[in-house]
C-alpha cells in the first residue's frame, strides 16, 4: 500500500535529514518551529536552528538538543527496525487529517501543533489506513464489562473495514487493538515514546503484532522515553488520525477525556459507551454523555451512524466531504452542522466548543465558500454532487 | 394533611354524586364528557347523560353504562375502604398538575383528558403530596442491577422529601415504591384498576402499605378490572402528578417509554438511568438517551438538578414557576426553554416534541404574556422575582 520509491524521490535527502534532525531537537510538538518551517522551508529552518539564528520563541525549545545531529543514524535505526520516517513532504503523510491541528491556537491548546514528522513501523500506508479510522480509547483500569464491550464494538468496526486507532495502554486501549487484530482488521497504535520502545513493557508482543500487520506510530524519535506530557500530546494525534473518538470506559480523571477534547476541537464526533451506574469505570462516560460532550452509543452500527456518512469511499480515492478542506474554526463549525436540517449559531457554538463570536465569524466565510446557507430556521449545509467535490 | 370537613362542603352532594355517576359511566378518560362538564357543569352534564340528551360524540362512550347509577353505593364502598373520591371541585384536587392534560389535543393523544375524578386511598392530601413528586418507572422484567439502581435513587429522593409516583407493577415500579417506604418517604401508586383491587395480586401487601402511609390512586371506580388500554391512560396520570419521569430500566417495547412520552407532551423532563450495553433491560433507556428523549442521570443529585430548580417551595405555598400557569403547547415550549441562554424555534420543536408551526405559534403568545423574549441568538426566558410570580 505504501507509495513506491519513485514517489519518494520528491523528498530530497537534505530535506529528509532536516526533518529528522529537527524532530530530535524539539522532541514533540513545537508550534513556533512548525511556523518557521512553513515560512522558510525545512532545510532552511534546520540551518537556522543549527546556527542558532532564531526568533526568540525558538531559543528555548531548541536549546537543549540543537547540537545533537544524528539524523543519519536515526534513519539507520528506524530502517533496521523495518520502519521509516514519514514527513509532511511524503505522499504517505495524512495531510487532510492534520489540517485541523495546524489551525488550532497553540496558546489555547497546550501542545497543539502538527507533528513535525511521524516515525512509523508497519506495512501499511499511513494515509490510506487512516482514511476510515476511529479512535477507541478508555480507562487503563478497565472492568471485565468494559473489555467485553470494547472487544464487541471495536471488533465489529474492524471487521467492517474501520481502522482502530488507540494508544496501546492497558485496559481499553489494548483490548481495542487486540479486537481489531482478531477480526483481521487494521489497527494503529500511537505511542508517547519512540516506536522502538515497547510501552507498556507488558505490551511488547502486542506492539510487535501491530507493527506486523498495522502501524505503530510516534512523533518522538527512536529511543525517546515516555514522559507525562507526551501522553497528552500523543492524544491529539490519536484524535487527528481518526474520524471520531469512542470512549468505552473512563473514570472521573481519565486521559480519554483529553482525547475527546482534542476530537471536539478538531470538529470530530465524540462517542461514549454507557455502563452500570455502580461502576467507577463508567463515571467519566456518563458525565460526558450527560454534559453533551459525547453521544451515547451501544453498538457498532450506532458508531457508524455518527461517524460514517461523510466518509463514503469513492472510486479513485476522492473524498466527497468538502469539509475536509477546511481548517480550524471553519472545520469545527462545518463538522457540527447536521447533514439534514439546520442549526442556530448558539447551538453550533455549544457543539463545536467555540465561542459564539467565533461561530458568527466562521459562518459567513463558509457561506462565501458555498458550503453553507442560511434561512429563517438557521444555518444548513449545502450538499453538492460528489463530482463537484474535487476541491479538496 | 387533608382539607377538613369545613372545606369539603363547597362541593354539594348533588355535584359529588354526579361526578361519581359519570365516572362509572365512562370508566376512564373521556374528552367530550370533560368538555360537556366544562360547558354546563357536572350536575347538568349528569342529567344530560341520564336523559341521553347528548351530542353525537357522547352517545357511544355513554351507551353501555348510562343506565347504571350506583353513585351512592360507590361512595359507601370507597368509604368502607377508608378511601374517598376526589373531584375537580375539591380543595385536594391537584388542579395545576392537571392543567397540561386539559390542553392536549384528544385527537392527537388517544386517552388525553383530565381524569373526571380520582379515587383515592391513603392519609395524605393528593394536592400536597404531589407538590414535589417524581415518577420512577421501568421494566417489569427488571434486572438485579436495575432494582439496585432504583432502590438507591428512589430511596435517596424520598429521603430528601420527594414523593415517588409509580404504577405498582413488578420490577422497577414495585422497587421504587418499596424504596420510598423504606426511606420513610411518601409514595403514590396509580393503578389501572379500582383502588379496591390489588393489581398485581402479588403486590396486595405492598399496596396496603402504600395506602397506610401514602396514596393509592385511580381514575377507575371501585371494582373496575385492569384492561390493556387502562395502562396507557394510567401512565398519563403518573406523568401528570409528577415533576418529571425517571426511567431506570426499559426494554425496547416498554410501557415506561409511554410514560416518558406523556411527560414530554406535558413539558416535563424525562430522565433515564444507563446500564450495561449487554443488558436487554437497558436498551430502551439507552435509546431514549441517544435520541434525546431522556437525559442521562446516575444519581439522585443529578435528578434534582434537572427537576428541582423551578420547584423551590416558598413559604406560604406560592410557587415561583410562572410556567406552571401555562397549558398545552405553551407549557411544553416554555418548559424546554433553558433557564440560561436562548434557543431557536427548530430546537425547541425537537425538544418539546412539537411541530415547528406549533412552536412558532406558541412563542409570540408567551412573549405577550411577558414570559419570554427574543433576540438575534434566539428565544429566552424572562426571569422575574418570586414576588412577582403570583399569577399562578
Amino acid at each position: 500500500m505504501r507509495g513506491g520509491a519513485a514517489e519518494l524521490v520528491t523528498v530530497t535527502d537534505e530535506q529528509r535529514l532536516a526533518w529528522v534532525y529537527l524532530s530530535r531537537v524539539v522532541e514533540g510538538p513545537c508550534a513556533p518551529l512548525s511556523a518557521l518551517i512553513e515560512r522558510v522551508g525545512v532545510a532552511e529552518a534546520a540551518r537556522a536552528v543549527r546556527k542558532c539564528d532564531l526568533p526568540e520563541s525558538l531559543l528555548g525549545p531548541t536549546e537543549k538538543r540543537r547540537g545533537i545531529d544524528r539524523a543519519e543514524r536515526d534513519l539507520e535505526v528506524i530502517g533496521r527496525l523495518g520502519g521509516r520516517v514519514v514527513t509532511p513532504d511524503d505522499p504517505e503523510w495524512p495531510a487532510w487529517r492534520m489540517l485541523g491541528l495546524s489551525q488550532l491556537e497553540p496558546a489555547r491548546d497546550a501542545g497543539a501543533a502538527v507533528p513535525l514528522v511521524l516515525w512509523v513501523r508497519g506495512p501499511l500506508s499511513l494515509l490510506e489506513s487512516s482514511e476510515q479510522a476511529l479512535a477507541v480509547v478508555g480507562a487503563r483500569c478497565a472492568s471485565g464489562y468494559g473489555e467485553h464491550a470494547t472487544a464487541e464494538i471495536a471488533g465489529d468496526l474492524a471487521a467492517r473495514g474501520w481502522t482502530i486507532v488507540s494508544g496501546a495502554a492497558f485496559g481499553i486501549d489494548g483490548t481495542a487493538h487486540r479486537a481489531a487484530l482478531a477480526a483481521g482488521g487494521v489497527t494503529i497504535a500511537v505511542l508517547a515514546c519512540g516506536v522502538d520502545r515497547p510501552y507498556p513493557a507488558q505490551h511488547e508482543r502486542l506492539l510487535a503484532e501491530i507493527a506486523e500487520s498495522g502501524l505503530v506510530v510516534s512523533e518522538y524519535p527512536p529511543g525517546t522515553t515516555a514522559r507525562k506530557h507526551h501522553f497528552l500530546a500523543r492524544n491529539r494525534i490519536i484524535a487527528a488520525l481518526s474520524e471520531g473518538v469512542l470512549v468505552v470506559e473512563a473514570g472521573l480523571r481519565s486521559g480519554a477525556r483529553n482525547t475527546v477534547k482534542w476530537a471536539r476541537r478538531l470538529g470530530r464526533p465524540a462517542l461514549a459507551v454507557p455502563g452500570p451506574i455502580t461502576s467507577a469505570a463508567s463515571v467519566g462516560c456518563h458525565r460526558m454523555i450527560r454534559e453533551g460532550e459525547a453521544l451515547l452509543v451501544s453498538r457498532a452500527e450506532e458508531v457508524v451512524d455518527e461517524v460514517g456518512p461523510l466518509r463514503l469511499s469513492l472510486p479513485g480515492g476522492t473524498r466527497p466531504d468538502p469539509g475536509a478542506a477546511l481548517q480550524g474554526d471553519l472545520a469545527a463549525v462545518y463538522a457540527v452542522l447536521p447533514a439534514v436540517g439546520s442549526r442556530h449559531p448558539i447551538d453550533l457554538a455549544r457543539q463545536a466548543g467555540l465561542s459564539l463570536p467565533a461561530v458568527r465569524a466562521a459562518l459567513p466565510a463558509l457561506e462565501l465558500a458555498g458550503l453553507v446557507g442560511t434561512d429563517e430556521s438557521g444555518w444548513y449545509r449545502i450538499h453538492r454532487r460528489c463530482e463537484e467535490g474535487g476541491e479538496v
